[in-house]
């Protein structure tokens, strides 16, 4: 069990506890002896530590992405807290508390995901219907989509992540797609469940959130594609232009080239999907970001990605909780 | 009442028309005489024209911005038509159909408005409450409001389509109100009727949509600042603070600086209230452009500003009748 | 045969020729009549055309994409040549000369295929080897291959180009990785050949060079992408990091974001693949502009996507046959 | 009076002093006791601080934005120095000397705007006159002009910076009246005064330069325009079509729309008034940091914002004194 | 002597008058015979023109560039009027009236060059004072100086343009060298000077404005550099410092690398210069402009290269004359 | 001979060593003490140290760009080592171990010298022949072609660098003369040679890498092409238009304005050595970076100016030596 937490490691602290082990680096001293470099992980932040001693020893036992158990003390370099490591072993993935190392939605997924299944059954789309026919009878798919993130950083930066904003924007595209006319109600729904469905190999969470090397290389839209693909070849009698439209939905729903959108939104149901895919991830990475900061104060820290202070004004409760 | 609308006119017509007189240019032939350039236009386009006879008596009678009674022929000038106009007199506003020169929704305004003043009554913040009655209670506001385009050329660019835009606004925004807790729907409804209220005065719709010079020059942001600061001087203990978050949403709905925003929205109102319009202004701007082309194509031509061609696929029936 | 080609076509031209017809728009006149607006194309370029009589049995015929036989007579219609048609058949594709609707490279695309068929044959990396041995023995794409153009306007716009551009880059590039130590030759061979393949399927270039519904839909990358992965759930073994190396080159073609790469190249090869792509298309682009200019002038005129005049200089003979 | 400027605090210190309070944050420890994270200023710079005891009363008797006399020591936290508070109290705003806290100009602000009046007088066109007359005869408003500084950080960012420039622009404006013929003199010394009127509320300068609420919700420009607007309604007769311009000299100072001009200058008098606000301002901008970098070198560090180092060459003597 | 101007020609008109011939370009008709398609100019604009019959004569007997006499008649193509030439001949240029071709400015070119000499001889600084004699005393360079333009199409876009404009800028430069203390005047005034003086070789001015092979190929900033190098070489006792501080103000005169900096400013210098530099070229564009629309009108037509409609308002006299 | 590199230097080391003195600032206490601020250097990074004794005797006997000897120790100030300086004197260049300081290639540079000049020797353009035979023979030129690097930090930042570059661009040069027909060999070649000889100048190598005054005031292609011209002027009979054609590739090397590109490429042999120089550069920016890193990681670390991590694949080897 974690006694100590990343945020609150000082120097002089002693450590016996565990942590996610995020890089190991083997480098050579100029008297030509090997020392390890480590990056300790958990839900509170990353610290970094040093082996120097019994190093090939340690470092044959352990791998980045284990979960380990480490001893050691906390000293000072240049300016930061570093942990000097005196053992490190690794720790079985079912020991541990998962939530202790990866922040997780406070909500209950399993309802979360069977709300999604109840809006898919109300299709009228048989094709449509059959795809998510195939989707929820993957387990291994349902599994990883209730544990996904959606994100490394910006928002529903956590587990779960992933299905609270596909459900957040399946239920939004579900009131929009009565607000205006002419749209089709299972496709736009389909799109806002699958857009990002790729994250589910994008990313790897199994210790800490970061880019898988599949994910880098191709990105979770392609990953995402591929997947779609896969259910659509167990389907007869797919319309090739409709799978075509749900594709692209995928392909353009970052709105731009610029920001990854490989055609721009050309249906009706694109653009709407894109929208609030914007709306959805904006207002959460806003909220993320006034939750972590000081309730007090009117105003919140300046944000580095989106440029700005954010006024906080009447917002008193804006707990991330489930919407809609 | 019109006989030829100008999209229908060719070279070799004979003209006894009305039309609104755009523009009206003095010049001078080598041989010293005057002759005067028109532009004329109705509802369905612009034509040249070119007064060569009684050029001082025409020019005193009438002046741009006029409707006129034009008679003559038409020819044709470096490829397009061009009217040879023989005579030309001003007709009293109340003399023409105004719909003739003039795009104008289909919708009832008088019940569009009623909608909007239903829904402001719902409203529980004073000051709020006491805002929206003033509005109202100003006749001239209310009529210019039932009239007013939201555009010149992109999305609801007709009589009646600035209050088409803010009461879809104005319906969405009271339905993601619920969607997301936190948020404060009298401010953020408030903020989808205001935030283009300056487009009463940046335009001139008498007998063309154009651009007036206070809006060339201020821009509907300056000038819907002022009219809601006229307004709130009118009320008694209007909360400060919350009158700058609402004039924040009218200086932050364009999003970017790049675009227009002279701050980028700072409250999670004022990101909402963006992604709202963007919203309702690009399925608008696309459904307008796909009614005008050939419903038996599944592209559109391109269009030149959002640079694509859309794709109509199932969309059949996108008549931008009421949405919500 | 032809006899008459678009460009030279003027007013008064009397015409009993054939075409590609590449739109064909039915319209209503204001007495409630019906007419036809059509374009007609062949590899000189396109003329539009209009239909008063017979409209019905006349539309009834013929589709877009066919290739037609007309009769009728050019007129003037607001400053460029009109051809008003009196009768219009389709023509069996088999009973064209295909080179003079769409233009084609001169060289020998047999050879050109059996070139590249030659370097493939040299690698030495067995899935690669494997990979295009399906390619090569699934005929309908080797036809294809060898017809498919690399673009609609900017470089290799002609029958064959697309196997053109493929063949000099996969020359270039072996080339390079005898230049530069450490690249993987057979990666890099493959890509330069398989980074643009899904342009046969992203363009019709049947009748005309345009491009399909699914490739404004979904782009060449990702229907590439498509045909890359349908191949390799034919072949065992293939290692999967290297596979997505392979594709990761697909994606990352395009070097930014901004000009259509879902991840900018992140490997050696894939940087490689990327600057001899951008020099391939821009010479060619650049000597296709060129030749179609006055060879006595300097300086061709402006070209507006690359924003320049171009100076010839010494260049007096350069043909685009084929490189390397 | 004050001993140590935050400047030349070190580990080890024991302070006894006054400074500026900036920030106020109250944070709980793991033991569930509070503890007060502060941060102080001077005109030197601003430290960190932590309140360990007596936090509950320490916090009730001081609010961010107060002078306030503290003792304490100086420990190092994370490589930088930190104040370990032991007592905090709040010290009336007569009883320091401001010049302590916040850098002030070194010229005689009452000749600076005595300068300005007498210029103001000169005018021949009667509402600016009266325009001026309501200014300068609003006490709090001159009082307010007088200290405002120009900016937080880039130019003139001391007390009586915008009057510096301001005179400084508005002496460059009347040269440029005589220079150019065709300009409206009193209209662009009038923008030249007014165009950054708004910075008196957008920032908070009684302790420290920061933006208020208000400056960032509305921006100077908005505020700028309500205090243009308030000062209009006092007189008769102003002519709206020059009043308008005058308003777009504000609206356009910016230039472009990404730089924050609602719309472009559009008048010839908007047009020279951005240039020379963005000439007098750049030329202070690299002045005022040439100002603080080592004399004896030839070139500057790297200017983060305007990107570059720059050269002093023979620039000698370049003090910030009053221009013109 | 001209006497139809090409903005007078019409389809009709018999043509018996003098042109400039700007382009000359050898074609084949269908049955092998050649024809010449030219443009011909005037300052009033240009017209395009074809020769059918003595096409070899015609061709050997006149270049591009020349002054040529022309018979022939005006027809119509394609919309626009087209020359249909009988003979054309070559016309010495001492035997036409060189401001029929070129605008060129009102003012005493000789009388402004006298200023700008007076100017000079002010300097304190030896080698400045050294440079500018050497420049003087080189006829050649001051006979061309006083006839160049000082754009194509934007701004000062006449014979004698480039002397105004530097004019103005050198005025300017000494006004604010006053305005601003730790200025180096004469360093200041010798950029004004010599910025732009490139574009001497940067145009061919000869017939008509447009540039040259020189100036596309190098610019008119290495062109200028290398011009003030050739005067260095011939003076002893430059400072090498300061002779690059000179050159620096022309190399960076642009401001901007994305406007043609190839460093921005880093003296004090530069940057006066760079804003002096936008000030003029932008109110003498937008005067230019302003004075060829209809005086009558509130608002000019759409610049589109500002992207904007100009306000005239107040300005009812903005004739170009000279300023300062 | 050096003992300690910066690299290694830790709290608590004793120094006594040789470095390159890169900065030197006199600062006052505020006793009125003075004291030294330097920054010290070697090939492995950069040291901050201070002086507080003798000030005046160490300031008075060493300067920016020496090489100096050092004594003192090493304290911790603000989380970064410090160096506090006993005694530091000059040491001469020959005195010191030049390569301690600079990195340099690991190639023998007479060599890949001798490499370039029996390419120029194959010329059969004469007037090419002769201007490299003006270089060849310039003693001066030689030695610093041979030493000076390419970069200050982003490929080949070492001394030898630039070499290295040119050589591989003219071997590829040459290749890809041969891969397109109709590019003009020699030319293209000498342009891969002298695109970047502005670089001798633009860069200071004595002791580190660093920009030299002449090089931030006018940018290596402007010193470029001053020593092209300076040879020039050397030769006889050099024709003016290929003369202009080799220095627009120098001018346009970077091929867009932006990055530094005065007129973007025009000719094809300048395209093509823009897309060379790209692909050299990146190509081996991405090596240098890689070979900084842990072998055994897939993945490099975030590469800031590029924007991303670097895939290592397959990349056993990459050691940057001598390509082609």
């Amino acid at each position: 069990m974690k006694n100590h937490f990343v945020q609150s490691i000082s120097p002089g602290d002693t450590i016996d506890d565990e942590f996610a082990l995020v890089e190991k680096t083997m480098l050579q001293k100029r008297d030509g002896n090997q020392y390890l470099n480590i990056i300790l992980a958990d839900r509170t932040g990353q610290i970094k530590g040093v082996v120097w001693d019994n190093v090939r020893t340690i470092a044959g036992a352990v791998e980045a992405g284990d979960f380990v158990h480490v001893t050691g003390s906390v000293s000072e370099y240049r300016g930061t807290p570093q942990l000097v490591v005196r053992t490190m072993t690794a720790v079985a993935p079912d020991k541990v508390q998962a939530e202790d190392f990866l922040p997780a939605t406070d909500l209950d997924v399993d309802q979360l995901h069977e709300r999604l299944v109840k809006l898919t059954e109300t299709f009228t789309t048989p094709w449509l219907r059959h795809l998510f026919e195939a989707f929820w009878q993957d387990q291994a798919f349902v599994t990883a989509f209730k544990k996904a993130p959606a994100a490394k950083l910006m928002h529903h930066a956590y587990l779960g992540g992933l299905l609270v904003h596909c459900l957040s924007m399946a239920v939004l595209a579900d009131k929009i797609a009565v607000h205006y006319n002419g749209l089709d109600r299972d496709l736009l729904i389909a799109g806002a469940i699958l857009h990002d469905i790729g994250k589910l190999r994008e990313f790897d969470y199994s210790a800490a959130i970061d880019y898988s090397d599949e994910g880098r290389l191709l990105s979770h839209i392609v990953i995402g594609l591929e997947m779609v693909d896969e259910k659509l070849r167990q389907i007869v009698d797919v319309p090739r232009d409709q799978a075509n439209q749900l594709k692209h939905m995928i392909v353009s729903h970052h709105g731009e080239p610029a920001f990854g959108a490989l055609e721009p939104p050309k249906t009706i149901e694109a653009l709407v999907l894109h929208y609030i895919d914007d709306l959805d991830s904006k207002i959460n990475a806003v909220r993320d970001f006034m939750a972590k900061e000081d309730p007090s104060q009117n105003w919140t820290s300046y944000h580095r990605i989106l440029g700005r202070h954010f006024y906080r004004g009447n917002q008193k409760d804006i707990l991330p909780k489930a919407d809609g």
